[in-house]
């Protein structure tokens, strides 16, 4: 441990230092390192497809399951993907610098917010080793350090990627001190990263539920809380049938293991007769199981092909990931968002229909970090809102909500410019 | 202790579950309440003035120092004041429902942010009583509800106060619910409290440092860390001498006993001879004890009345709160930078300079909370600010960094309008 500790403290403190530096860097100097970056994943793309070999050997030698090991896989593509998910960060603009509001004060103060790097950004993240490249390149634009920390299944992948965005920095006149990466695999050190407040200004937790919980736990610093959603579409009674089913299906079924993926749907009682049988036959084509309650299950019946078996309780607080629902009949809107504000995670939710009066109080009155109105809960992201990337989705209601990008990676400072003035 | 946790768990899921219908009052409901607020503290000041001197006579019994007693006092020109303040938060915009953006997708979606409250705002806080009325007339207009916890010495004050406050804002139409004190003065509920994240939304501290500190490192939930400042003037070389005198004087001495007083004044060589006589001199009128380094007291030398002693390695990073200033020299502006990069605590930081390149690279690479240039550092502050009021002043850089007025208690939801949208 005691070898770990010292990588971790040395390498949050070389980050520390370089972070004032990456703070005033031009926007031209930064964006030439990321174009560096996007070249070297092309020219050196032999290289890290071997490290990546070692990686994907070694999970199937330690028996990772299928999911897993093709989390962990680059390819060829896979690797243009994340280089040109690099350029397209290089075509946003440069949050740092942006003045948020100016003023001059009765008295001829003139006083303004200006946008400023957060620090040193710390990331702990699991098997994707894409992870490394997409959440260096975001840290950096925003004029951020990064101190990243991959899973021990990708260490090589992780290791090569660090040094070659080191080295691409580099040659852009970025110091490489920017980015760092704890190669020891050391468990506890995760302990001790979430304690090191002295050096990381945040930390952005990139995997399953249970590090998120751990991190939410632990860190002494500020901690994105995200990525887990239970995620609702309410169909109320006034709702057009057809549109219902497409944006149910949609957001159920388009990508399902993501977290703004639908979990439950809740049906209004006077539409059920008519759009429960609609959506369960559509559901077929995807083979999605309905877990629903006494009312939903009468409503729907036996019918060819269908999945419909009864809920349970603890149905109603699952994030399923997969191609499965729970679906629920209220006889009220009030109902509905009753069991959004009891059994949601303030993710992402929705409402279809034609009612003017539902449609507000929805959007007033569900306290979520996206709310729709006839929508699919899919587009709560950052590239569908105009964000251009992310790094991930907050459900805290402090800092930032909902996709964090550029601009949520910075905070502010208060420019004040006087000519003498004293206080009174 | 069972009695004490019983009352914080009934009183903070109370103020949870007001905090939803807070969230959605009108400005008018909101500004009625707060409108009550101050007429009661009028109508009924005999009562609140009677309970302070309880308050008073326990203090005294108690052997509270003066400065403490003067801090517990109320009278009615303080009550008079607190309500002045409350009338002038009424002034204030309303910051829930501003739209902070709204934009139309290529898709056709409309997508916006939209201000929220936070939620339920915990404030633990020390001898004023008049922090009772300030908080929770901050925090409801800005939509949340108020878990409040004042200290032991002004318990009968702050029980009468927040009493007048639910009946005021009920008469409005708000919840009563909506103001929650915690009565007992069991000390070990401040730890319960800091780790009631299911119901508190955000912890201010408000008191001296070791509250501070401790809320910091306890609080499972964000917290405001600000209020200690070990605040720096820069006088560079070119600075014109008459004007370091008058800023440096304000910033010491126009109310020493706050966070945003100088405590550090760092002095060019080549300015020193010129101008260290001239502060020295004009700091005898309010006796001002200069903590030196070696060269400034070479270059004070003796003077009638000046009193300048040999700096200790602590005093550079000491916030003194009274009159004291610490002095040191430099050879540049480079090392004078080190100096408050060092030993400051990111909270006001004030350079004086006729040199242009100086001004901007003081305003680019200092990184604090507010940076000022040619102006005390007296006016790091929310009304100085143009906010109208101030909760605190944060040193943190996540969500909100120096003055904390009405917006900073505030987070926001994403909206997004679609016309049976689905993602592709």
């Amino acid at each position: 441990m005691q070898t770990a500790v010292d990588e971790l403290t040395t390498k949050a403190r070389a980050a520390k230092k370089a972070a004032r530096e990456v703070a005033r860097l031009s926007g031209q100097v930064k964006d030439r390192a990321l174009l560096n970056i996007a070249d070297s994943l092309k020219s050196r793309q032999e290289e890290v497809l071997q490290a990546n070999e070692k990686d994907y050997e070694a999970g199937r030698r330690d028996g990772l399951s299928e999911a897993l090991l093709d989390r962990l896989l680059l390819t060829p593509d896979r690797l243009e993907g994340v280089a040109a998910d690099v350029r397209n960060v290089v075509t946003l603009p440069d949050p740092v610098g942006e003045v948020l509001d100016m003023r001059t004060m009765p008295n001829g103060l003139q006083v303004g917010r200006r946008r400023v790097p957060l620090g040193v950004i710390g990331a702990i993240y699991e098997s994707r080793p894409n992870v490394t490249v997409d959440i260096s390149v975001l840290c950096l634009k925003s004029g951020n350090a990064i101190l990243l920390r991959g899973g021990k299944e990708s260490v090589h992948s992780n290791t090569i990627l660090a040094g070659l965005i080191k080295e691409a920095i580099s040659d852009a006149g970025m110091p490489s001190d920017a980015v760092q990466i704890i190669e020891s695999t050391d468990r506890a050190l995760v302990g001790r990263m979430l304690k090191a407040k002295e050096y990381i200004d945040l930390i952005i937790p990139r995997g399953g539920q249970e590090l998120i919980r751990r991190v939410a736990e632990e860190a002494s610093m500020p901690a994105i809380t995200g990525g887990v959603g239970v995620c609702h579409t309410y169909v109320d009674s006034s709702a057009a049938v057809d549109m219902a089913v497409d944006i149910v299906f949609n957001a159920k079924v388009q990508r399902p293991s993501v977290c703004n993926a639908m979990d439950t749907m809740i049906v209004h009682s006077a539409i059920a007769p008519k759009y429960l049988p609609r959506i369960a036959e559509r559901f077929v084509e995807a083979d999605v199981e309905m877990r629903c309650d006494p009312r939903a299950l009468s409503v729907i019946g036996p019918m060819n092909g269908v999945r419909a078996v009864p809920a349970t309780e603890e149905d109603w607080s699952t994030e399923y990931l997969s191609l499965t629902a729970g679906v629920r009949v209220v006889d009220s809107f009030d109902e509905a968002l009753d069991h959004i504000e009891r059994y949601g995670s303030g993710h992402s939710d929705a409402i279809v229909t034609e009612d003017y009066a539902a449609a507000m109080r929805f959007l007033n009155e569900v306290d979520s970090s996206a709310v729709f109105v006839n929508a699919s809960t899919r587009f709560n992201d950052g590239a569908e809102f105009g964000l251009g990337a992310e790094v991930a989705i907050s459900t805290d209601k402090y800092h930032a909500r909902g996709p964090m990008g550029l601009r949520e990676l910075t905070s502010y400072k208060w420019t004040v410019i006087g000519g003498g003035h004293i206080r009174q």
